[in-house]
Parts: structure tokens; sequence; C-alpha cells
């Protein structure tokens, strides 16, 4: 019998236990023994729900009950899961967390705990939500030298930007709808600011890389800018607009940002749409692979967190997770960086032209019928740096969305 | 220092030295000590080529070198790969292989020779390339009760089918084209035929239902009757024509088969073109989850090979393959699956909708402006029993493809 606890029985620690109870044959099975909830913490009580006889207040019971070989930690927030995690592994319990935050924030430090007491700090719900793509990285993509990881990584921009795609309806409209049906929270910034997606690169690019990825070194930009014009754009060249969160070697040099790009059919994440996520990992020998799947909700979360406790089960005296070094990955600045840069003009096409030509070299201009008083191109590769001091040079840019094709 | 032996200086063969020896730091830190190549075996001599100081013609000599832990069978076929590989586990050597023949036909007993040495018998390349599908299943996708998993598994006719699409040919056009740039074999029958797919998605389907899925028992329809009119119907639906493998869970009864479908962009394999593979897998808690990359190649197999001999040097006492129960799958009639059905009909669509209507019920049928003397329409969802006695009445058809969407 293995004991587990679970931390927080929120939206995916009662999909934990949902997921437990639903296969529990086939997880026992999987295990080689059987597996049980015997606590579960939270502040709250659930009267009318059966879990109520196992709700503990005080996280010392768990920690004190050397029954309890598992933690499961699925509140949220670094404080004060990062106390009760640390204590957890100290005390010599392996612990399986879906949190981003305290992955992003404190990983190293739990991950060589764990090392040490020859135990096991499991994440794989942290990132992609219930798509593998931790286990892949640390088990799977084993002989590639990783060159680039780049992801949809969070479901509630992804939906947005599907959704004004599809309908051409304005962000503003589209969120608030998001809100109505529980897609997105009331104070969306997380989301839609590019935090989430952030922290989950940060996390990411730590395993393929080796070294430990600030989540704060990240450049980040998220998607209020982005406008239904903006998408009418991209249509026009076949394209599509995600939030793109990416780390990339370029000549030895590492670069992370998560922002607004436009991206073609050729990128499989193009067909990435709705809440869904995709994370594409390129190696020195196997070339693009992509993982996707369902990037959140209850179910899918829960499904990847116990797939980590059936995991740490197997392997109750071995560490399994290599993870990274705690000396930092020293992130190149994005102005080094090349790309192309969509870029939307206010003004007449004919009268702009030959001085855009001039400034930036040859570009790929459209005028869209529908859209009155400006027109749009799209500059060759060049530097970011580059691209910001010819910008400098008009006072009738209207945005700028980085371009990938 | 780990040594290992190459069985078959193929292109896969090749592929293997050459992925250890461009990732070969890297690869030795994954482990924790060195890996050396001590031998290759091939018939062949390879006077230009710095392999050659390793060559062995006789298996002998790697069979009975204590010094050599792990063998990599890259040879293909049956025999002599079988003889060579079990006589390796029963010698206590690790086999990593990307022979889809072998693992399909003798998988179940070399996995439990394996199992009882405490040593293993690994094979992420026999599935998808480079795409990491046998370990996540293994070690990833724990927490769920597989209920489908359908694949993309064929490069070749994946390739034929999608440039059918995107340029209007015949298949006999294309599939020329293909062998000239190498895609395609000149004896193409495993590819267009489904063998190749057939065999995979039997050791796909044995991992996630953990029971022998016998390939002999899979329904298999291949490519060849496929026509440039088949494709020009399934754009005007929105759709795709793909040859899918798949085995799925319907009422406690498991179907397998290998054939064309049309689907259409509700399904992430849509967007999976050219010479790659996508494999979707259903579980009943996590919802759809899709791994896609390159299903063949030289270097995409070989880096699957050797995440295999990371995988075999890391647990070099430890059996870390689950396998599957050498009891039989039972897999049901295809004749009781149900599914749309998209059908071709010579003659008027006004003549005889009224009789397809009153045979099969509600149908969404179209005619295109540039085929002439015949219609298409798609069934509602029957059973293909039912589709076949249906059919039976009439003598006008052309053509059958299944649905789903």
């Amino acid at each position: 019998m293995i004991q587990i606890a679970v931390l927080g029985y929120g939206t995916v620690g009662s999909g934990v236990v949902e997921v437990i109870n639903t296969n529990h044959e086939l997880i026992n099975k999987k295990i080689g023994e059987e597996i049980q909830v015997k606590y579960v913490l939270d502040l709250r009580d659930f009267p009318e729900d059966p879990i109520q006889e196992k709700i503990v207040h005080d996280f010392q019971v768990i920690l004190q009950d050397p029954e309890v070989k598992i933690v499961v930690e699925v509140m949220g927030g670094t404080e004060p899961a990062y106390t009760f995690v640390k204590q957890a592994l100290e005390q010599g319990k392996s612990v399986c967390t879906s949190n981003k935050e305290l992955v992003a924030k404190h990983g190293v430090e739990l991950l060589e705990i764990a090392r040490q007491k020859n135990i096991n700090f499991l994440f794989e719900a942290s990132c992609g939500g219930g798509i593998p793509i931790i286990r892949p990285l640390n088990t799977s993509l084993t002989a590639d030298e990783i060159e680039e990881i780049t992801g949809i990584l969070n479901g509630t921009t992804n939906y947005i930007l599907s959704k004004m795609a599809a309908d051409g309806s304005d962000l503003e409209v589209v969120l608030k709808e998001a809100q109505e049906k529980g897609y997105a929270e009331r104070n969306p910034s997380a989301d839609v600011d590019g935090w989430d997606a952030c922290r989950k690169i940060a996390i990411l690019s730590s395993i393929a890389f080796g070294h430990h990825v600030d989540y704060q070194d990240i450049y980040t930009e998220g998607i209020m800018k982005i406008t239904s014009t903006d998408i009418r754009y991209a249509k026009a060249w076949g394209a599509n607009i995600k939030l793109l969160a990416s780390c990339r070697k370029v000549e030895n040099q590492y670069y992370a940002m998560v922002t607004p790009v436009m991206i073609n059919s050729n990128s499989p994440l193009y067909s990435v749409n709705e809440v869904y996520n995709g994370i594409l990992v390129h190696g020195n020998v196997l070339g693009d692979t992509m993982f996707y799947g369902s990037g959140a909700g209850k179910l899918p979360t829960a499904s990847a967190v116990v797939s980590d406790v059936i995991d740490a089960a197997k392997h109750q005296d071995t560490n399994v997770m290599s993870g990274w070094s705690s000396q930092k990955l020293e992130l190149g600045k994005i102005s080094d960086l090349e790309n192309r840069f969509f870029v939307r003009m206010s003004g007449s096409f004919t009268e702009n032209l030959s001085r855009v030509e001039e400034v930036f070299g040859q570009v790929d201009a459209k005028v869209l019928a529908e859209v009155n008083g400006e027109f749009g191109f799209i500059t060759e590769k060049m530097k970011e740096a580059e691209y910001l001091e010819k910008a400098a040079e008009f006072n009738n840019i209207l945005g700028m969305i980085r371009v990938r094709f």
C-alpha cells in the first residue's frame, strides 16, 4: 500500500482524487501495489463530499506521518507551497506538483534536495498540462543537443487568438467571452501578459539546456496589443498570430522570449488552436518533433500529476530526474536576435513605399482593401536592434509583430 | 566505459555511429560514463570508411565478448535479426532495435527474456522513427486507460497523399516521383499496401492495451485505390485522405485497422503532411494528445535508437519496459465497427438521390463541377456490415472511403 497526501482540494486536487478513483485498478497494476489517498490538506471543509473524512487543516499531520510516502502539491503559488514541499522532501517524501511558479522559482533547490535524499521531485503537469513533455525531455530526447524549444504554452491566450482569427472579433470582446466561459480569469493578466507562458518556458528550457533559466531574465510581451486588423494582415500572408514562448540557441548564444509571433503553415504550431497547447522541440539530429494536447483543464492536468505519482511510487529509492545545474544560463539580448518583422504603417502605400525601401531595404508589402489609411509590410531578416534603429526613422508606425517564416 | 556493438551498417546503422560521434560528450554526460562502438557487424567491408577497423563479419565475436553490454540491431527483417537478438539477450546483453518486423513478430518473447535477465529490450525507433512514443506510452501516459491510438505511421504514403492533395496529381505519377527522390522503395508494396503501418500499430497497441496484438489479425488496406478524384471530393468537404493505422476500444471491444480515412481539421492528424508522422493517443482522463515528427530518415531514426542505448546504459541491472502480456488481444470484426462512409456513385445525382436516400437514409451529397457522370455522398454513422448490405443494392458504386468526422 502506497499512501499519498494531496495538498489543495481545488480544481487540480479534486481532479487527482477523481483520476485515482476512476483508474484505481489500472494505476495499482502499473505501480505493483495499491495506492491510497490518506490525507487531503485544505483550509476548507467539504461536508457534502466523501473526501471530507480525509481532510486535514494542518500540514504537520501529513509531514509527521511516516506512512505518507508521496505528497502531491496542487495549491499553486509559491507560499506556503514552497515551505511545505521543502519540508516534505527533507522528510524523505517524494513530491509531485503542477505548480509552475514553484518550479520556476525554486526548482533547482528542490531537485537538489530530492537528489540528495534519493527520492523524487516531479512536475510533469507544470508545463503543458496533460501533454507529456518534461519526462520525454528527461528520458527520450537524450541523444540530441536541443537547439530550440518553442511552445504555445498558454491555453487562454491561444483560445483568444484562435477565436479572433475565426470570427474577426476584437480582443476585448473575445476576452470577455472567455471570462464568461471560465477559460480566462477575472484578472487575466498572468495569461494575457505572458507571465504564465514565461514561467513554463523557463522550466522547459532549464531541462532542455541543463542550466537554470531565470524566468525574470526572459523578455516577455503579452497579446493585449494584438488587434483584429493585425489578424487580417496575418491572414493575407497565410499566417496566424500565436503567443510563442521560445528559447533557442543561435551561434552558441541562447535567446528566450515570450511574444506574439506570425507563423505560417510551415510550422506545426500553426494548427494548434483553441485551448490546446503545442510544444515544438528541435534537436540537432532529430530535427523537429512536436507534442500536442490539452494544456490545462482539471482531468488532463490531473492525469499528468498522477503519472508522476506512479513514477515516484515505482522509484521510491531512485532519483529519476536529471534536473539542471544551478549555474544560470546567461541569455543573449533580444536586440541581437534576428527575425523578420511585420510592420503596420499609417498613410498611403504609394507615398511611403520608396522611403520604406530606402530605410528597410526590400520588403514584402500588402494593402488590404478593407483597411483604410494604412498598409503593412514584412522586412527581411535583421537583428532587432537594427529594426528598432530603422523604425525610429518613422513616426507613422502603428505596430510591429515578429515573424518566423 | 560502455562498449556497444551495432548489427548492420546500412542507413540506420551508419546513422547510429554518426549520432554517437556527433553528440559524444553530451551522450557520455547523460550516461555518466563514456560510450564506445566496439564492433559493427556487416557482411560488407567499408575500406574507405574509418568504421572499417570495427567491422566484423561473424556475430560470435560480439556474442562472446563480455565487454559488449549493449547490442544495437538495425539490420531489419526477422532473420538473422531474431536469432542474433535472442542470443544476445540470453547472453545478458541489452538490445536496442529499430526493427518493426522483429518487434511485431517476436516482441513478447524477447521482452520476456529481457525481463528474466533483468536487462532491456528497447525499440523506440520501431514506430514513428524519431518521434518519442514507445517510452511515453510506457512511462508517461500511465494514469490513463488508453481508449484509442491512431497514427499516420508511414511517411511514404503520407508523402504521396499530401502531394496528390497539393498538386492534384494521380497516384502513379506521385509514386514514381517519390521513388526517384528515394522516399519510396522500388518495390513499394510494404508502404503503399499498408503492411509497414500495420506492424507499427500492432506494436503501439500491444503497449497501449497491455496484450499482444497480432499484426496478422489487423484489417489492412493500402492507398493504391485512392484517385485524384477521391481527393477532389475530400477537399470539397474540407477534408484530407490519410492512411490511418488505428486501434480503438468501443464498448469493451477492440478494433484495429489500417485504411485510408477522410479526416477534417477537427483532427490534429489533418495537418500532418509530407513525410511527417503523427500519433494521436486518447486517454480516458487525458483526452487527446498527439506526438509529431520525422517518422523515418537516417538521423531521426538513429536519434531514437541512441536514446534507447542511453536508457539501456543507465539501467544495466533494471528492466524498464512494462511490455505486454502474451495473451492475445482478441480484436472485434471490422464489420461491427461504426463509421461514416464516403461513397462515389456513377450516374446522375438527381436520378439516383431518392434511391440513395431510400437505402442509406439521410446523406450529405455533393456534385463536383469538374467531375462528370458521377456524384459523391457521405452516409450517417453505421456499422460496416450495414453499409456493405446497403451498398450491395447498388451496381453503380465506384468507391468507398471511411470517414471520421
